[in-house]
């Protein structure tokens, strides 16, 4: 976490005022557009359901996507403007650990917001930020919605798509990319598509795949496929709606 | 329901086109906020666990809501940015059929956005509208956070305050008011803090108030007691609750 709050972390609402700041730095920058902010409350509603914390399937689901990331020929993070606006150096950091590409993917594409999210990534540490160049098309989406860097999303085997909206999840999976999704609401076709479902939020999520990641990094293959293989995705599917739907109480996974 | 957008009434989504094309509208106007679009997320999110349509339990409190402001001496609805942006003709009939008064009356005040609710409330059929006075406070809260007219709000028996923030949904309680809520989150301080909370989405809720106060407006005082005297808001609330964790198969109220 950065120092652009002043609030101390052990506050209790310490991770509900970062996200707050952030996302006002968002809409200040250009960054997070309306539908963004309107996502970005139903995330809240959903984490408050799940107790705003890392139930154990989310952790093991992150731990599943670390593996996948360290496996990977070409891993890319796709980052729209909620990401960019509350996880930049997050995001860096997982790039970092796993040698994944940074690329932004819009819903809602316009040039202006492309360079102010890649200038936002670049001022909190990214070098490379792909998806300016948008010279390949995912098929099966309409035309704004499809556009693809050809040497990042469109040449991935593994992609992280947080926050992402179902159509273009579906559309990425039909690729036959890997796709892990970072969702707080396990009923959405995002979480249902995705091979790896993460069931968190965001400002806990990626800098979890992270610390897995480099607790995983001198694994052999062979450690790494089974974590692959032992992740259960309809469990952490399942986990997560029980936790949802019955509260912290429930917690018996 | 207006015109404005190009969707037969049947869609199936048509609530969620409706809805987002007037937060749209309210943005371009000005009326509404950044935490206003994060917190219409928020209430998305509990719809949606909820199954999107009005519970039994909450079309009792919108029959409960109805007696009161039929038994009020100065009803009024209180009005902030989204919901004159969400239901701004919802609010005027409501206002026709019992008499109330509408205060314009705002988490984050300026005198640019009580001007543009104001005027947004008129286009939509309201002559009189109050809060642009502001000469009285609610006690217990800061300066701006208190402001309301004194022939209005402060001189209520009878708010009904939708998407209010607890702090001030506790403070008009505590004046002695009787305070009708209209919040998607029956764990919300707001919620628990009414009289009257009617667990629902204020575009089908207070149409749903007016509904009931045309069907009631012929009875005698003694009926409407029965009516406010046989309404259980805990019974409400942990109905609503159970909705929202056990889903739609759960509605065995």
């Amino acid at each position: 976490m950065s120092d652009e709050v002043d609030v101390p972390e052990d506050h209790p609402r310490y991770q509900s005022l970062v996200t707050r700041h952030r996302i006002e730095d968002g809409v200040e920058k250009g960054i997070t557009s309306t539908q963004g902010l309107i996502a970005e409350g139903r995330g809240e509603a959903f984490d408050y359901l799940l107790g705003e914390e890392t139930i154990p399937s989310a952790d093991r689901a992150a731990r599943a996507a670390a593996a996948h990331f360290l496996l990977a020929e070409h891993p890319v993070i796709s980052v729209n403007g909620n990401v960019a606006a509350l996880v930049p150096e997050e995001v860096v950091a997982l790039a970092g650990a796993t040698g994944a590409d940074i690329e932004v993917n819009l819903f809602g594409r316009t040039a202006e917001r492309v360079q102010a999210i890649a200038d936002h990534l670049r001022e909190h540490g990214a070098t490379e930020v792909k998806g300016l160049t948008a010279d390949a098309r995912i098929p099966g989406l309409s035309h704004e919605r499809a556009k693809v860097d050809a040497d990042g999303i469109y040449d991935a085997d593994v992609v992280l798509v947080p926050l992402e909206d179902g159509d273009r999840a579906e559309a990425l999976g039909e690729m036959g990319k890997t796709e892990i999704v970072i969702d707080l609401n396990p009923l959405s076709r995002s979480a249902r598509t995705a091979a790896v479902p993460i069931v968190d939020n965001i400002l806990r999520a990626l800098p979890n795949v992270t610390r897995h990641a480099r607790d995983l990094a001198g694994s052999s293959r062979e450690e790494l496929e089974a974590i692959v293989a032992e992740f259960d995705r309809d469990a952490a599917l399942e986990a997560a709606e029980r936790r949802l739907r019955e509260g912290a109480l429930a917690d018996g996974e």
